[in-house]
C-alpha cells in the first residue's frame, strides 16, 4: 500500500529468506532489503527478532514479523489484492498449510544434515531426503504447480530448498533422481519474481563450504 | 453447519489432540471421537494421514485435515461465525501464529526430551524448558489471555502443554515457577471447553511411565 515502509532483513543464500524475497516480488511491494551478517547480526535484528534471532524478518511500518512462512502468510492477507498465494477455499489452504509445513519439518531437516553430518549420519539424512523428495513428487503428480493451475503458497515454501539441491548433491556426493520437480522448478524459474529472487545455487554451496570449513566438518 | 459429518482421530492424553478437541468445543461441532491406540493404528488413521501417520486427524465429510495448528486454523475458518480464535487483524494473526508455533518449536522438544531422557541431556531440557517458560510469561504479561481479553489461537495452542507440566515436573523431579501462567490457566480452565476437553494430569503421568518402561527408560 502507498507510503507504507516495508524492510526486509535477510542472508542472500537462506532459502527461507528466499520465500520472502518471492512472496514480496510476486505482490510487487517496494522494500528496503538489509543483509544480515549471521556471524555478527545487526541490533536491529536482534531487537526485531528478541525470541529467535533469526532473518528473515519483514519490518512493516516499525513493527516486525518472523517466521518465513508467518511472514509470507501475512504478505498475502496484508497485500490480498495481487497474486493470491494461498487458495480462498478453507480446505485448500488447509492442504497448501500442510505441505508447506512438510517441507519446513522433512526437506530441511534432513538437508542441513546432509551437509554438517557425515558417515552413517550422513547417509542416514540422504536417504530420508529422497523419501521426502518422492512424497513431494506424488503430491505433485501431472499438476502445473502444486495447488494446481496457479503458482501459490507450496511453490513458495518449495522452491528455495529446491535451490538447495546442488549443494545437497555435491556434499552428499549422490543425485536426486526427481523428473517432476525438475520440470515444475523450470515452470517456477519462468517467473521473474522467483528468478529474482532465488540464490545462485553455487554461491550458496560455497557458503556452505566455508561454514563446514568454518565447523571443521570435512 | 447442519448435516456436517465430522470425526476426530485421537489419543486422550495428547496435548495436540486437545488443541483439537477444545477447538470444536469452542464452536459447539457435534463429532465422534475415535480413540486411537498408537501401538496398534487403525487402517483408518494409516489411510487419512498417510504422510506422518500420527494423530489428531480431523476428517470433515470424508476429507482429512492434519496437523493441529492446521486443523484448529481450518476449524475457525469453516466455523467462522462462532468464537473467533484468530484475530480479524492480519497483525495480530501473524503474531497469534508465531507464539503458537513457538509453543510447538520451544516448549513440546523440550518437554518430550524432559521425560524421554536423562542426565546431562535432561538437565539441558529442563534448562531450556525453563527459558522457554520465562520467554511465554514475559510475552503474557498481565493481558487476561495471549490474544488479549479473548480466549484464542495462542491459548488453544498452549494450554494442553501446560496441562503436561505435573508431568514435566514429575519426570524431572524440579518445579516449573511460573506465577503468570498458572493464573491464566485458571482462566482457561473455567472454560467448560477447556476443562472438558483436557486429560487428567495423573493419567497423562500413568501413561508415560508405561511409555517408559516399554523403552526402558528409567
Amino acid at each position: 500500500m502507498a507510503g507504507d515502509k516495508v524492510v526486509l532483513l535477510d542472508t542472500h543464500v537462506s532459502a527461507f529468506g528466499m520465500r520472502v524475497r518471492i512472496a514480496l516480488a510476486e505482490k510487487g511491494i517496494e522494500h528496503e532489503y538489509k543483509e544480515e551478517n549471521l556471524a555478527d547480526k545487526s541490533p536491529l535484528l536482534l531487537e526485531m527478532n528478541r525470541v529467535h534471532k533469526k532473518i528473515p524478518v519483514l519490518i512493516h511500518n516499525g513493527k516486525p514479523v518472523c517466521e518465513s512462512l508467518i511472514i509470507v502468510q501475512y504478505i498475502d492477507e496484508v497485500w490480498h489484492d495481487k497474486n493470491p498465494l494461498l487458495p480462498s477455499d478453507p480446505y485448500q489452504r488447509a492442504q497448501a498449510r500442510f505441505w508447506a509445513d512438510f517441507v519446513d519439518k522433512k526437506l530441511y531437516d534432513a538437508g542441513w544434515r546432509l551437509w554438517a553430518t557425515k558417515g552413517e549420519e550422513q547417509e542416514a539424512a540422504k536417504k530420508e531426503l529422497i523419501g521426502t523428495v518422492k512424497t513431494l513428487e506424488a503430491e505433485l503428480g501431472d499438476k502445473t504447480y502444486f495447488g494446481g493451475e496457479d503458482f501459490g503458497y507450496v511453490d513458495v515454501a518449495l522452491i528455495p530448498f529446491y535451490n538447495w539441491f546442488y549443494t545437497y548433491e555435491t556434499c552428499g556426493n549422490f543425485k536426486i533422481e526427481c523428473p517432476k520437480l525438475v520440470e515444475w522448478a523450470k515452470r517456477c524459474m519462468q517467473r521473474e519474481t522467483v528468478s529474482k529472487s532465488l540464490a545462485d545455487p553455487h554461491k550458496i554451496y560455497e557458503f556452505v563450504v566455508s561454514l563446514k570449513k568454518k565447523f571443521g566438518i570435512e
